[in-house]
């Protein structure tokens, strides 16, 4: 680990790792945390060094997001949980977090939200107060983020709400397993059981995938899959931020280190969760890390990151890969947003996000 | 000025700074220098505090694309000339760095480079050894970067030739005449006078205008120009990276300081240049930064940047405002690429970035 910035962080996070590898977690998943919090990308060639700097808030966004990107590093960007019931207390917590967010969205945009399960997979029915005639066949499947570790139940739930409220679209939003309990594949399998159920109930060419940060690799690796396993494929897709490399090696990883102020950097409580996922798998695996796959004959697809993001390198190779497959593939890029903030409630810029992927969708799915 | 990186290159800068200020060149301009380069866009919120880095050569590219990012930045990326005398030799110095290259991208693709002129102004016309079928009646107009100040003559002509013979179409790149000797309206009063000629001789729907930085604006003002004089527009447009704001207000201008190796920070020669060209005008003309213009009406645009690239946000921004105005534009943006690194010849990127410029063009102009 030649990068000198994280030398304070390593210090900082010495005796939590310490007592973590004493933890009481399954030790086998031990190696795969270690392996990505410690595995800096670094080629042979000379690293650049970067001055210390100040970093003004930019005043090319709204005053509602410059005060997003005003705020302080999350208190728990760096937790590393010592043992799977630290892990599930992290998520309680998300969920708690979330729940006034949660309810002000359900509120403001007058939606439906009903609890049920597909294939035994619990999942959220979102239905608008109107939904636009040109929408009434067609279904959106919402995959959370989270780090497959938190935003348990409805707290998931808000990305497929902000969907619902803006797009006037029917959406489902599966609240899959997740680790430390369910690590890899109890959560794919379960977005592969809800989608089964929902491609026999409707025009799969008629619904879209999406969701963000894992969600956004669920969504990539739920289409990988789909076409493993001769499945029907959505009719489009919308990965946001995808958590698309598990080596995590995309260069805004370190370029964008502490200038996001979602995820921070690759010291954060994500590169554990995720790890735990994986646990020893090839973390080069497509169905971990939808990078390494094949996206020939994927649906037509839209990104969306922000300048900030430190995984702007995931969307942007993302976007690069399906074109390169020659798929239909749009990308936004919003200025000066950390990781995922694209989801923030009331940013006049969420508004405009959901917006563009509402309207990628209606001209891509059949109607 | 409340950024403390910049302290270090402040010092370095001021003994040239004050030969500047006594400097031969016109004292109108000068304020709108100091203008450019002091003027920090900070608002009423805490900036954040960043730590000094080590950032690694991300593996993630091609080994070409990652000896250009290993390299150190550019010795005259801060040059400040003195004088009228000093900014010509610098622009002199670019035309002969520029020389080779040019000349083993002409060979490369065995292309036939004619000069002439169009109205008085100089063009290179641009034939490759083989037009596509679909391209024969089309025309592609280049306008080429360089802060309004550097490669003059046919050193501004690679851009151009390096779209004539991936995309294989014809293009004609406009020499246009720049400052210090020629300040604004003298780069677009010429853009416009050779699309005059070119829509009077050929159909505009078949053409398209593009270029990179300085040349990105310029494609942009001479749209907005073309709209506003009632004339016919292009059937399509390629603004890469453009140099939309001459207030220097987008984030990625603070927060990619240092981490672009070509453009370096603002306090790079760039931001003279362009100055220079502005003069004592409103920095927030569209004319001088069409980021301020009304886009309504435009044609399909496609938009190219990259994560390290100090104009990121003005290219992501540029591609937000066409959306809002309901423009069909597509971004793409390559990883770890710096300010119009896109345009480095033989980088497997770079074949990606004008395929996909080509492609655009196909798609969307007539036929």
């Amino acid at each position: 680990m030649s990068d000198l910035s994280f030398a304070a962080i390593n210090k900082q996070l010495s005796l939590s790792r310490r007592m973590f590898l004493g933890s009481s977690l399954a030790a086998a998943t031990l190696p795969a945390v270690a392996r990505a919090q410690e595995a800096a990308p670094i080629g042979n060639l000379e690293p650049r060094q970067l001055p210390a700097r100040s970093l003004p808030v930019p005043t090319t966004v709204s005053k509602e997001l410059q005060a997003v990107i005003a705020a302080p590093y999350a208190p728990e960007w760096n937790a590393l949980p010592e043992d799977s019931a630290a892990w599930k207390d992290l998520a309680a917590k998300s969920a708690e977090s979330a729940a006034p967010a949660i309810a002000a969205i359900r509120e403001h945009f007058g939606l439906t939200v009903e609890k049920t399960t597909m294939a035994g997979v619990p999942v959220f029915v979102i239905t608008p107060k109107e939904i636009a005639p040109r929408n009434r066949d067609r279904l959106l499947v919402h995959v959370h983020g989270g780090g497959y570790v938190l935003f348990p139940g409805e707290a998931g739930a808000g990305e497929g709400m902000m969907m619902a409220g803006h797009g006037k679209f029917k959406v489902v939003s599966i609240d899959y397993r997740m680790a430390p309990d369910f690590p890899y594949p109890a959560a794919l399998d379960d977005v592969m059981a809800v989608w089964r159920v929902l491609m026999a109930a409707y025009d799969p060419r008629k619904m879209a995938i999406f969701g963000t940060s894992a969600g956004g690799a669920l969504t990539l690796c739920a289409t990988l899959r789909a076409k493993a396993e001769g499945l029907a494929l959505p009719g489009a897709i919308g990965p946001g931020s995808p958590l698309a490399d598990l080596t995590w090696s995309g260069d805004t990883i370190m370029a964008n280190a502490f200038v996001d102020n979602a995820l921070v950097s690759r010291r954060s409580w994500a590169t554990g969760a995720s790890a735990i996922y994986a646990g020893e798998r090839d973390l080069r695996d497509p169905m971990l890390s939808p990078i390494f796959g094949d996206f020939s004959g994927f649906p037509p697809a839209i990104l969306t990151s922000g300048t900030r993001d430190l995984f702007l390198s995931d969307t942007v190779r993302t976007h690069r890969k399906l074109r390169q497959a020659d798929v239909v593939a749009e990308l936004q890029v919003f200025e000066g947003q950390s990781h995922a903030q694209y989801l923030t409630p009331s940013l006049p810029e969420s508004e405009e996000a959901f917006a563009e992927i509402a309207k990628f969708f209606e001209t891509h799915l059949a109607s």
